[in-house]
């Protein structure tokens, strides 16, 4: 009779939450990751060619699915995720043409953008958040466009964060 | 003595969890939607009178609570949501006053709105985001104000995404 | 046998969920409020100090973690927590220096800030979004940084929201 529960059970689980009851095992994925560590205020970028950003700072890597070295988040658990991006830039002197130019990719496809062409405000920041139907193996990263640039320190103005919402059946 | 425990059982997800242990069905909802689909970038308004915004691309409707024709998210489960509406505005020359006015709405009311009356910068982002407890039937929407525009193309720079978080017991 | 069935369950459930079956109640915890109440358009600040900002209108507060008279939330269940703060600033006429300086803290320790020093725009918006591994009486607030304000009315444009995402086993 006990595994008669337990297989109701875990239909029901499966079904619902993102618990497996055959492993005992869960299906938690939630990271949150900004630029840089050090106090120091410094950018990121420009360069020549379009970047993936490998953000160095890490407040949660639930689940391990960001790579820190490439700055990829590879998708283990298929499912529905929240995705949030905020980029912030600062061009060290008033006047200058700024350019927040970052954007969300899933396999190098543009997710979503966000942008933010400045000519006389020194500093800006956007955030990009969307919810998102991923597979496994989906890798996802937030690409910096050439000629672009960030800052940051350890105040953290730059994060990408994720979590899994609810996990495929 | 199954319907015992299925009884218990039933209790306990339908207390902590969006799972219905009876008809074997998920509260789950979650949509991200954006401006456009296509590639041209373009702009949505100004108009005469407060319009609510029709987002017509969509990353994730599950559930289908967000209607694309009417722009309208109808609440099916009660429960506390989490809510999220970024808007982008360009005035596509420097110099012109922009105004980026959205304004996130339950049944007609404003919830929470974003506002940057810009006189120097192009170029503008801001992001609501907040939890809402809802009821079933309440509609939702994202309202635009008069004499205000948005602009995208297919990056996606405008987003509107919400999500079940807790369903009601 | 039931004992054994519902340990069983606990464990289950305690793993993967907010669910608590020895006493029937549930981790749930969100919250999301906003600066004012009011109609009239005012502002926080500026304050000759650091001060964590007291926000007083409520849009919900699941499980009273935050506390309306303090401005802080009190961490209750630890697990992992998805945070985050949109914060506005007005300057009131054209030409003045603004800065929207608020940073979300836990314990004092600033997680995440967000800064737009603005020199030519008159209004600005910024928002942070992160996820972060939260313990039992940890204390989160968000600090206006001193000599800075924001400005609000019943249009909600400073919120701060947070909700239990994983509780911990």
């Amino acid at each position: 009779m006990n595994v008669c529960i337990f297989t109701w059970m875990d239909a029901k689980l499966s079904l619902c939450s993102a618990c497996n009851v055959d492993t005992l095992s869960c299906s938690r994925v939630a990271f949150s990751v900004s630029l840089y560590t050090g106090d120091t205020f410094k950018c990121y970028g420009p360069f020549g060619v379009d970047t993936i950003i490998a953000y160095q700072h890490i407040f949660i890597n639930l689940g391990m699915a960001y790579n820190m070295a490439t700055g990829i988040f590879t998708v283990t658990y298929p499912g529905v995720y929240s995705l949030a991006v905020t980029s912030f830039s600062d061009a060290g002197s008033p006047g200058n043409i700024l350019a927040v130019c970052t954007s969300l990719q899933v396999n190098g496809q543009i997710v979503a953008g966000s942008r933010e062409l400045n000519r006389n405000d020194q500093e800006d920041s956007t955030t990009i958040a969307v919810a998102l139907k991923l597979k496994a193996g989906d890798k996802v990263s937030v690409k910096l466009a050439k000629g672009c640039y960030l800052c940051d320190d350890s105040n953290h103005y730059n994060t990408f964060s994720a979590f899994l919402l609810y996990a495929d059946a």
